[in-house]
């Protein structure tokens, strides 16, 4: 009496088109990377989960694959326990460059949290239940996302791309207009019900500009600004001020909890994180200093689904809101969040998705569905997703041709303006 | 592709013979009283689960019950909801008495998690499963239990019980010779490697008295020192004084969290509880004041296993110790703890149980193995124990006819010394 064991452990890295997304780092490159996992059981099951591929990450899980041999799929706490083992070694490293502060636990976490999603996803396969199932039943049946606006380029630097690169047609968005006009075809596209500007771009007050154009051609829509901590406290409590009454919630406007502090004693806006609350570790300066209204969890780093549903349990014991972070991802992890979403009853907000942005899938086509800004759960056990393995081929050919194998929007962006500016906060 | 659907749920309520062991409030009655819960499925597979059995609880599950009618068995955020939704117009209580105040919050989280129990012990009969796979994973095969030692009479009063009540042989321990007597005999039947006592009944220095000879008597054993808040905070210092050294933790000397922390401050023993931290509400005043070093886990009170995972992460978070706490139970709820206790990487202490003191038991016999003091992890799919269904209809007979129907050791003990004080703290 016991699950399906783990027999081998796949970590494919795969490189993907992705558009040139401005950012307080600086851009995306014309590649973003992920890593597939594949697991397979002496059951006949097989799970898949989707996490970071740059090269940190890729050595930290496949340190720890081989680790995993014989592991029960719901043996969980025997899965963090090889993973933590096996990368007993391991110096700490923050791959995502976004989301705060580098340590063991969350090196630790984000290695787990891979190979957690595809255990969920074979034990779902194995008890012929969906994983929102496995996470305590789907309290929706589809899953409010919001549009992830971003200033943008039309197209990435010459040097950046090889002469066939295929760009894609959304054009530049580098004023209030061209926000608007990028948010109009989201919303024309998806449905989406609520909009999220990337900030920390542009002088502060030109992104209020296109807060104020978003507020005026959606009245009905909430808005979000993040402008990824490149504000400092001074700056940030200017602009709450102006920004008060038109945002559901202001994310990360300056670093640290101490400094989110100050901002939230002085301002209504709700002020939300996924920089100065990333790991458990940091949850108790949080709740001592009331630095923070909402929280955006995230599988991918808070580590797997019961990390984050942990962390639900916290937002709701502090009386804390709960949205969801997003990186660029693909089909997989899309499936990932939209089940624990499901399953996640205090999930107060709207998701973010870098979906739209994407022109490749690396899964069959037919799982994901949109409706009004909403994704049904996917049916089927596990995920409900499946593997295209011509794409991962495919995926994993670009990954190796396209030399990317870091996030590092900061050097792409030096390359093109080498006076752009790298302290932090700009503003 | 879905679990299997509730059919029918059964709230059996049933009553124990108990020993005439003091605490804080007064002493146990003859009889405890307790319910077992059966759910019944479309799969055929069921499920059971033991929760407390006085009117006030009684009332709660069959007002849900009903309600549960079609149920997915792991659709466990739509239990929660069928089960707030039965309890709405209910009135918060607390028929447990020694768990801190009322709430609704509480009531519902009592009620909804014995049937979750009952629905993980389905769950793992479905997937063939034992209850800790679906938790996690056990991290250990055999999980200690601390001895729980009482200040006891030898007998019942002669107007409380039959003239046939079986009293147990145990005899009486009313000074430090009677329990250091107690714990020789909990020690060498069940090989326990700590030992609690149940303070709060005699004066502080006769009780620290006996935890010095329970020191001497066992030098290598961990003791732990409950008053159930009975001391004011001044008594509270000066017995920490005197007990620094002495315990692993003294639990719940003082009401509250303010006079905890009052507490805390001033000493280095660590402070743990069931009193002051019983719900998610109460958690945050507690983290804010450092009140507590050890919180005591219950998944009868917490809302169930879920429940109690999401308090064992925000203990882990916060840096807190996690144990467990007993009521009266009998073997299912041994079980269920069991498995919890297997699965929750953090549980830093030896659980509490009250096994030893229950001469009867509703499952049959060979489930729960003791040795040297731990309880090895049941077999079998689900919980791993089967309803004694002779065994069940024989003690709700006995319930039937005890007349017990509430928890009141205060009551018992004013029929027996009118003079005994009812405020508190006593101390």
């Amino acid at each position: 009496m016991a699950g399906p064991k783990i027999t081998h452990v796949a970590v494919t890295p795969i490189a993907v088109l992705d558009a040139p997304l401005l950012n307080a780092s600086g851009v995306h490159e014309p590649y973003q990377l992920r890593a597939v996992i594949e697991i397979d059981t002496d059951a006949g099951v097989s799970g898949i989960s989707e996490a970071y591929g740059d090269d940190p990450t890729l050595a930290n899980l496949r340190a720890a694959a081989p680790a995993l041999v014989g592991v029960d799929v719901f043996d969980l706490n025997e899965l963090n326990r090889r993973v933590a083992l096996a990368l007993g070694a391991v110096t700490p490293g923050s791959p995502t460059e976004l989301v705060g502060r580098a340590s063991r636990q969350k090196t630790v976490a984000q290695t787990y949290g891979a190979f957690e999603v595809a255990c969920y996803d074979a034990q779902g396969k194995a008890t012929d239940l969906p994983v929102c199932d496995l996470l305590g039943g789907a309290i929706r049946d589809a899953v409010p996302y919001s549009a992830y606006l971003f200033y943008r380029w039309a197209k990435h630097p010459e040097h950046a791309v090889p002469d066939d690169y295929p760009e894609d047609d959304w054009g530049a968005a580098l004023d209030p207009d061209g926000i608007v006009a990028q948010a109009r075809r989201m919303v024309d596209t998806y449905g989406f019900g609520s909009l999220k500007l990337k900030g920390g771009v542009f002088e502060p007050e030109a992104e209020a500009e296109a807060i104020a154009a978003l507020r005026d051609a959606f009245p009905e829509l909430p808005l979000r600004l993040d402008p990824n901590a490149n504000w400092s406290v001074a700056t940030s409590l200017r602009m709450a001020q102006r920004l008060e009454g038109l945002l559901e919630y202001l994310e990360d406007p300056t670093e640290g909890n101490p400094g989110m502090a100050e901002v939230a004693r002085k301002t209504t806006l709700p002020l939300a994180t996924n920089m100065c609350v990333t790991s458990f570790e940091e949850v108790p300066e949080a709740a001592a200093l009331n630095s923070v209204a909402v929280v955006l969890s995230d599988h991918h780093y808070w580590g797997g689904f019961r990390a984050s549903q942990r962390l639900a349990g916290i937002c709701d014991t502090f009386g804390w809101g709960l949205s969801m972070h997003s990186n660029t991802h693909l089909g997989i992890s899309l499936a990932a969040m939209t089940h624990l979403a499901a399953a996640t009853p205090n999930l107060t907000y709207a998701c973010d998705t870098h979906s739209p942005w994407q022109r490749e899938e690396v899964i069959e086509p037919g799982a994901l569905r949109w409706s009004q800004g909403s994704l049904a759960v996917p049916e089927g056990p596990g995920l409900g997703v499946e593997l295209d393995r011509d794409a991962l081929a495919r995926l994993h050919e670009q990954y190796l041709a396209c030399g990317v194998r870091s996030r590092d929007d900061k050097t792409a962006m030096l390359r093109v303006d080498p006076t752009w500016p790298t302290h932090r906060p700009r503003f």
